[in-house]
């Protein structure tokens, strides 16, 4: 057991302790985390992870979402090889470049161009900075709740960060159309911007999809007010459709943000926009020391390659639905009301009466321990490695944390 | 020639004009460099590099420093396969985020922790909220003209950037002590750190190391206003001295930032700091999705003890005096003058009388085509892979270059 006081992980712990403040940073932070899940992994395949002693999970999280094809997918990692064979971080980008831009183009269908970057937070304060280019004006307006990623702007904290850093920020509720309309007004015709995640996915609440009324309206806002629509398209991109997470709506971006899925856990980040803000997207000026490294791109072309052959999109939709189906069995025979909600792909469960997530926790920690890793407040992704055995494998530890939950409450 | 219209270089650039905004973005761009530069690269091996046209240089940038061992150092690139072959991107930290945290306390002098990121602008955000956090304070002191990265607190662009995201950072001017301590009064009370380059490598300027009396001056003044010292090593770190650049000067930073060389050129970020800081890095909230990469850990752990084993600094700073003795006594014997400045390891060599350039372009476009990748305004890399022979190549390519500028000036 990871919490075993004298397992790899806890030596771990606690040499980490000693040279990282707080013993980690983060969203992977172990304590954001029942007791009992391990802080350091050691291996990944498919979509089985091992933590550093030995503990083999059915991996419900993906790390968090990079993960689409599986751990360890041998074309991707072919990809890389072969790239890496010749070289990556070099003087200039290699023709794997323009390739991904052309794939990207190709797919997404408001994308006329994209630019590369390395962190989902890079692509949306690109993305805010070239609709300030593009429009002349200031105010960007978000979600409130919604995450864009940590910097000063959009960090969920509040914690070394000034109010300057977040003066032309204005917020609204998701799919609240009058919300949006008071928060568009509010900015006195100074709007640069609309930033908006696929769906909301919130952490600790039930996700939402975009209504498509507030879809439309988002759109008309940004039309009349000539500003920019931003598509925060980090955490959903890649797992709900394959041409941008709002094709099914109709409604198309000026400008989408792109990570974590794009390269399969490799480092990548991308803005796509459409010829509106081409030229304000050339005039900015952005920039990193590994944002053509060669690698992550070729990697990225093998994953969106890889993702349309498999089927990806299918598969993850048929085995989110095959899990949610069987955590609703599972809660009912035990007499427990879950609140499961947004795609399937992204699967997000929630015990009813549970305001602390006490539930939750109580039924992760055990489903752990019977090899499941679920997450008891963040939404979790599928991969398309995920078969019906290895559903069926999460599910059976479900059914340990339900009789947990069951036996406490 | 990579400028021929027929050139695969070209073709390249073509497509990357319809699918890229201005056909390429930031420093990598080609349109910074003289006119027959290629914009794509192909291979990098040691200290060579070919384009896409198979044409050969030394180069002399190292992709702008990351590469400081040489392109695709052989222990490095066994680390990273070693890693990837177990999993790289997972739901947490590997066991080598430990290890290299322990290395860089170990090595780095004033260090007690360390936290990763993925870009240098990651690192500087990061150090910048820490400080922060740390002072409860606001205002962050920089150099006028440092580069601490792009994102809008710091671009050296204003375009898309808003007045209010640098409405905490103030200026001074490098090595002046009464325009420090100037802007130091005019925070009044509110001063939470004074960022500060490792020296003075500033666009197109000669380059000017720090003189003790500054850096002791910086650290006199945080220490008085318990402000946190964050020294930018992003650029020159690993390459002056191993435990950090400002330690032969006696004066030991708050929070150091690291980046480009510190994995050869795989994308990693660090942040190192003293236990006056652990407890507020430990209460902010700043990650990213590729922020734990364990392979990315693996390779800085590798190039960390590669470069002690291959005592990678004493091989570039005999390699960078060679380079410049040798430009030195070409430039005289064509009558030509030569200002070289900073620390021989990141050769910056700028033309007398040559305000618009002009010179140095000729120099390099014509070095160039003989075969060595210069800078005309930007300084330059060594690597550990650059020996005698490569040295002397660059220099019968430099020859090449001087007669040009010989015979148009």
């Amino acid at each position: 057991m990871p919490s075993l006081p004298n397992s790899v992980d806890s030596a771990l712990r606690q040499r980490a302790a000693r040279v990282v403040p707080g013993g980690m940073w983060g969203h992977l932070h172990a304590a954001r985390l029942p007791e009992g899940y391990p802080q350091f992994f050691a291996r990944g395949e498919g979509c089985r992870l091992w933590d550093v002693d030995g503990n083999e999970y059915v991996d419900l999280m993906c790390s968090w979402g990079p993960i689409v094809l599986g751990h360890r997918h041998p074309r991707v990692e072919e990809a890389v090889r072969r790239q890496a064979a010749e070289g990556s971080c070099m003087n200039g980008p290699g023709a794997v470049m323009v390739e991904l831009a052309e794939k990207l183009v190709a797919t997404i269908a408001h994308a006329d161009w994209a630019m590369f970057q390395k962190n989902g937070g890079d692509a949306t304060t690109t993305a805010v900075t070239i609709a300030r280019a593009g429009t002349g004006r200031r105010k960007i307006l978000a979600a409130r709740g919604s995450y864009h990623g940590s910097m000063p702007w959009c960090s969920p904290s509040l914690v070394g960060v000034t109010a300057e850093d977040r003066a032309h920020i204005q917020h609204f509720d998701y799919n609240d159309v009058a919300s949006l309309e008071a928060a568009v007004d509010a900015t006195k015709g100074d709007l640069a911007g609309i930033i908006v995640a696929a769906f909301r996915h919130d952490l600790g609440r039930d996700q939402e999809l975009p209504s498509p009324e507030f879809a439309r309206r988002v759109r008309q806002l940004c039309d009349a007010a000539d500003a920019a629509l931003i598509l925060d398209d980090v955490r959903a991109g890649f797992r709900l459709h394959p041409a941008g997470s709002w094709e099914p709506l109709g409604v198309r971006p000026d400008l989408s943000c792109w990570s974590k899925a794009i390269a399969n856990g490799h480092p990548l980040a991308a803005v796509t926009g459409n010829d509106r803000f081409r030229e304000a997207a050339s005039t900015i000026f952005v920039t990193g020391s590994f944002w053509c490294e060669a690698s992550a791109m070729a990697a990225a072309l093998a994953t969106l390659e890889a993702m349309e052959e498999e089927g990806a999109i299918a598969r993850m939709t048929a085995m989110g639905q095959r899990l949610r189906d069987g955590l609703a069995a599972l809660a009912a025979e035990n007499g427990i009301v879950l609140r499961q909600t947004g795609p399937v792909q992204m699967p997000m469960v929630l015990f009813a009466d549970d305001p602390d997530f006490a539930k939750g926790e109580r039924f992760c920690a055990a489903a752990l321990r019977a090899g499941a890793f679920f997450h008891p407040r963040h939404n979790m992704f599928l991969s398309a490695a995920h078969r019906e055995a290895d559903i069926d494998r999460a599910l059976e530890a479900a059914a340990v944390g339900f009789a947990a939950v069951r036996r406490t409450g």
